[in-house]
């Protein structure tokens, strides 16, 4: 099976210096046929999603994975839709991001270049497979896909039909290859495909990520846990932080943007809290408070240090007392996950020491985290969200998923 | 020592805080004083270093690796003066990188930040313990150092004094910590202190990168080993090209971005070889070549596949014959480290083909690869040469020891 692994590094090597050098003609003229055939073999690939989630429930996956498993005509067609949207952005690739001449007369340019090889590890949402070729493709990577095993028939066929467009083009079709194999030291080996993988993006839950992170020796951009704060200061505008938390709360639960915690300023702890909670209640979102907290909302549940770290990901806010604006900053600094916090604030002063003194990939004043988004960002597309400092932070579209190389022209330099 | 690596971490980060907001003006007198303090313990400094020699030469450390061990008082002014170049670049914390307002009013700032804390692993090389701190500290990160065990009085005795310089102009120390321990275990645990460092740059050989690479679970700029060729093309100024190779080969011999293999077109090769195996001749280089060479080169040795894949850093150069420019770039992309790479051409045609199709961080036209190099690109300083497409390619200068955040800016946005 290492051999076959090895067999698929190749085919995407060969691939990349075919892909490189595609115009974006071309490429847009493949992502348009890859979604009508994605459109025109909607009953192959929703026979094949029936096996999975016939699987799935002989398994006794659970409601919430199995609906992620799903696939319906309208979730195709939105596939479809999305590689589409895709050829209508701009493509990144080429672009002169630098030129300079130096005395000796070499004259130097930084040129946008693909990645090369993407590897991406999901799971079980056979959505992501056409997805993330789109954006891959687009950018002139080849990519290769490990899906989660629940998903392989499903992926199958959308791969299938996705090399076939490519074939059609006259394009190579290994430009997207799904590793096929369920077996979790397939997946591990996969991780340490270096020699032919050069970038390594795990979409998932955290413990995805984590075993991601300490099995790969390919370079990873690491996506997704956030343990979103708002910061609600003495001097904030009260109606809209209960607009912003109950929004960041509970607009959409399971996702990275959501707000898992409340920090509140003890000045304003009093007048404001019994207004949150009664909204809380009608959401009904459980309460976990400090002391502090529970003198002011009586069916506040006691949080513990567990609770200030954790992505609940769930209808539970934890909550938590301040006395300074520092105090906010160094409690977010030590339980969050660099992904994105908020404060809410009329006074300057206060927005600027947060917005500099948080480390996370967005920061906010008087707006909801859930904007941590691409395609919120206007960026057109997402192919995650990275919580890591190096290469790209935060919401990562077609640019994020290129590199650079520079050029340098000469007339017979050396060096003295 | 693992609690103790911890309480390094902790240090660190708690550094990270107070060295992200520094002025320009506070960070270059620190390495003003950082310079001038180094110079007034000098005497410190090389008895110490004497220390790290004389255990060098008992355990039988070649010269080689002696002299890079060898500090002097001329050395220890070379590198104050290297503080005090960077005191003169540009600090980049703080740049817009981009701005933009959404529809819904959010208006966002692409801020460029520090990486927050680096990790350094390198050689016995003492002067890289003060160049690192001081592209480190100018660019607001905290470093921890883990240099060769044999250079550890003489690190040691540097930190010391760094640390002083900062204490002096009131600024935490700990913005440098150096591991001390020489246990593997140590360094491998160092390797994974994934929750306090942000990123980890190993300087050193092939052997060095390789371990961090496989080790580390904390995100990792892998720098370095350079197979780097020469490709003469059929359309080449021949004397170009031949002071070019004899540039690149042999100007300086233990360094990445020199050349360790000719490609060359068979259509010049019977005019080209001999008037180049003389001037080899004349640098001692021993030639290891093809059938097709060793029919023009006589005194060449057949070269076997691992020496088209091998950094020599030695007077050896590998050499292989090729019909066509395609060719050259397909065997230049199997053996290559992506490192630097040039062609010796007058057509444009073939070298468009060659810059488009070599993968690889700096390609060439017409110039030695020698120039791949943060001061020959006019950066001014280098932290070391990337390998690797992630974040950054190539030459690393202060710009790429920094990442980026979002600033979002609303006044009540939430979302619908």
């Amino acid at each position: 099976m290492s051999y076959a692994l090895e067999e698929l590094g190749k085919r995407a090597v060969s691939a990349k210096y075919i892909l490189q050098n595609l115009t974006t003609e071309k490429k847009n003229q493949a992502l348009k046929k890859a979604a009508s055939l994605l459109k025109e073999h909607t009953d192959e690939i929703l026979k094949a999603n029936e096996e999975d989630m016939i699987l799935g429930r002989e398994k006794g996956m659970k409601e919430g994975l199995l609906d992620r498993l799903k696939l319906t005509g309208e979730r195709i067609e939105a596939m479809a839709e999305g590689l589409l949207e895709i050829v209508e952005l701009t493509d990144p690739v080429g672009e002169i991001l630098d030129t300079f001449e130096r005395p000796n007369g070499l004259f130097i340019e930084k040129r946008r270049v693909p990645l090369g090889v993407i590897g991406i590890i999901y799971e079980s949402r056979p959505n992501v497979t056409a997805d993330a070729f789109g954006l891959c493709f687009k950018t002139g990577n080849a990519v290769i896909l490990k899906g989660g095993s629940d998903a392989l028939h499903s992926n199958l066929a959308i791969t299938n039909v996705l090399r076939m467009a490519l074939k059609e083009e006259g394009i190579t079709e290994d430009a997207i290859q799904l590793i096929e194999s369920g077996d979790r030291a397939v997946t591990t080996a996969f991780m340490q495909l270096k020699e032919y993988v050069d970038v390594l993006i795990p979409r998932g839950g955290a413990g995805l990520i984590r075993s991601v992170v300490e099995n790969s020796t390919i370079p990873v951009i690491e996506t997704g846990t956030g343990n979103c704060h708002v910061y609600v200061d003495k001097d904030a505008d009260l109606s809209m932080a209960c607009s912003i938390i109950i929004n960041a709360k509970t607009q959409r639960i399971g996702v990275c943007n959501s707000c898992e915690s409340l920090v509140i300023h003890s000045a304003v702890k009093d007048r404001f809290l019994p207004v949150l909670a009664e909204k809380l209640r009608e959401h009904h979102v459980e309460m976990r408070g400090d002391e502090r907290v529970r003198e002011v909302i009586s069916d506040c549940i006691p949080a513990s240090e567990e609770d200030y770290g954790k992505e609940y990901l769930d209808y539970i806010l934890s909550m938590k007392t301040v006395d300074s604006v520092e105090e906010a900053i160094a409690h977010i600094n030590r339980y969050n996950t660099k992904h994105s916090e908020a404060i809410v604030t009329n006074n300057p002063e206060s927005a600027e020491k947060f917005l500099n003194g948080v480390d996370a990939a967005c920061v906010y004043v008087n707006a909801s985290t859930r904007f941590t988004d691409g395609f919120e960002f206007g960026f057109g597309a997402e192919i995650g969200i990275s919580t890591q400092k190096l290469h790209a932070r935060g919401p990562m579209g077609l640019k994020e998923l290129t590199s650079y190389k520079y050029v340098i022209r000469g007339n017979g330099q050396i060096r003295g």
